[in-house]
């Protein structure tokens, strides 16, 4: 086994403290990573509330990190030590369904091993995420990070980027299309700068007006408050695709009026079960989708798309020590966009 | 005023009885129409029941028939006496708006004039449906019905077949797709004709496994029993295209599970609030969408494509004197599948 550090889930104080952890040995397809950067995500902050009630103190949240190749397995022929790479929220599947065959990882019939929180495919240990020092992952699931990417601000893009890149590539967005962005959080500015350099013009419907401004310079060419009536009222049934971030359960039909004929709404801000009126998707025949994560090539296209658009997420940059400050923040809704460690205080 | 007979609701009694009806002068643009073949569709049932506490006894359900034209305004172009017509459940829209311009009167703006419960456009009286001997409808509002089809088996094409249609329509079924019909009644058993004419390989999923040699001789290719988990297994991720006929509500996550990547669960059997996980969409990229009713075009369309394809509904045919105990039986299931009523006997 290899040791190194990171942010581990302490039960008893609900906060993150700083351990030791364990690593299993280079397989012959891994490549280890040092990591350098990895943000957080509404993810992190709700396992490590469903942690309080585990005791067995494993939690090492984090999954969208970029760092710098350490070591290759014997068998690895993609990268080399001093490779820049990043990594998402899967760092394993099993290859051989039809949704594996087909390039869609993120949705393997077994499920994909995701970056924490789950058991590796081959020893069955715990997955421990990417707040730490240094992360082992199959090759497969590691990406080259471009060139041009600041590797601090792309690391919120193996996460929140896929995740909205998914829906807009999905719905077909491109030159031609009208787009709105229901919530400009870390997944909602990503989908702002990601639908406008697509082509599509792009709205973003917040309840906070003071936002306006934000949002034409990540891109928007328009903004609705969306607690006034009048200019809801004044989208409707405008926008081929809703990307809906907002990360709070709340009622979809204002949003879905807001949808064209046709089009379809993406609901991406939380996971569970959500209540829809059909006679809102009845009229205008609109649908209703959601989205999260993706699979290996529309991760690198992102990423490649990223790089010749020149866009990564708006970022706090905070030394690793500060991790538990920056969840309580995520958690007001105190930042814009994303919170991204800065590992080398593990060193 | 002209009077004709049909049958209209009893707040007392809750059923309907024998009365005779005033009907507005024709206008110009009107064609009358003695109304000869009237199906029983679930919505009439609804209406019935949430007319009890309604006291006013204006109730005349009926949305979908067929009949003679008898007589026409003096601005009508397109239909003379004697013609075979058939009306469905819009019979006027506001003409204007975005959505009547692109031919979906069914998702008018200012919503459409439905064929029974709601107030005429132009006098404000309230318009009483097709349980009778004669309609005024506007011109625009009536369809030609083609020649060779049944005019008693067709009626229910105007409701329950357009329904359908839609949906078949908008999610681009045709040869190479795969289709699952979920529930074998009025809708359904018109879904499963409309989806194999279309050339769709086309299932039936069905909670009553003897209603599997009914669904092949349908034109069902395949019959899956929705309580066997191995058959529901069978199919997961296999059906471009689900369109859920059924009537109750229903936990729709095994309906989905079935519906394949960046495929479509249309949800028709009832309108009203429905539950999702949003999981169940996001792996495989799958979408909710919902229909009701169609646009004029897509009306006139269906009628050609059926009559081309010698389709009409299964139906049993009553004296319309029997339309209590056709309601009644219509609410425990018993028909196969739809009723129609002769209202000759109105004479």
């Amino acid at each position: 086994m290899r040791t190194t550090t990171g942010w581990q889930a302490d039960p008893t104080t609900h906060t993150l403290r700083r351990a030791t952890l364990q690593r299993r040995d280079l397989r012959p397809d891994d490549v280890a990573v040092r990591v350098d950067y990895c943000g957080v995500c509404h993810t992190d902050l709700h396992a490590l509330h469903a942690h309080k009630d585990d005791t067995d103190g494993a939690l090492v949240p984090g999954h969208e990190f970029t760092g710098t190749v350490s070591e290759v397995g014997s068998a690895v022929t993609d990268f080399a030590p001093g490779d820049a790479v990043a990594v998402g929220n899967i760092v394993d599947s099993c290859g051989t369904c039809p949704m594996c065959r087909a390039g869609q990882e993120n949705f393997c019939r077994e499920f994909p091993t995701l970056t924490y929180g789950a058991s590796d495919r081959q020893d069955g240990t715990g997955t421990l995420g990417g707040y730490s020092r240094e992360y082992l992952v199959r090759e497969k699931f590691a990406y080259h990070l471009p060139a041009g990417l600041d590797p601090a601000a792309a690391a919120p893009l193996l996460c929140a980027g896929i995740t909205v890149w998914e829906p807009l590539q999905a719905l077909g967005v491109g030159p031609g299309s009208t787009v709105a962005v229901a919530g400009l959080g870390g997944l909602g500015h990503l989908a702002v700068k990601l639908a406008a350099a697509l082509g599509a013009t792009t709205f973003v419907i917040s309840r906070t007006p003071d936002k306006a401004e934000e949002a034409h310079s990540l891109g928007a060419h328009g903004f609705v408050v969306s607690t006034d009536a009048g200019q809801m009222e004044a989208v409707r049934d405008r926008f081929d695709v809703v990307i809906d971030t907002i990360s709070s359960p709340h009622d979809l039909t204002p949003y879905l009026q807001t949808v064209a004929m046709d089009g379809t709404l993406s609901h991406l801000g939380h996971l569970g079960p959500i209540t829809v009126n059909t006679t809102d998707l009845l009229i205008g025949r609109k649908k209703l989708s959601s989205a999260g994560s993706g699979g290996r090539p529309s991760t690198a296209a992102m990423l490649r798309f990223c790089a010749e658009n020149h866009i990564t997420a708006d970022i706090e940059l905070l030394p690793s020590s500060q991790v538990n400050t920056a969840l309580a923040r995520l958690e007001l809704g105190d930042v814009r966009y994303r919170f991204v460690l800065d590992m080398s205080d593990l060193d």
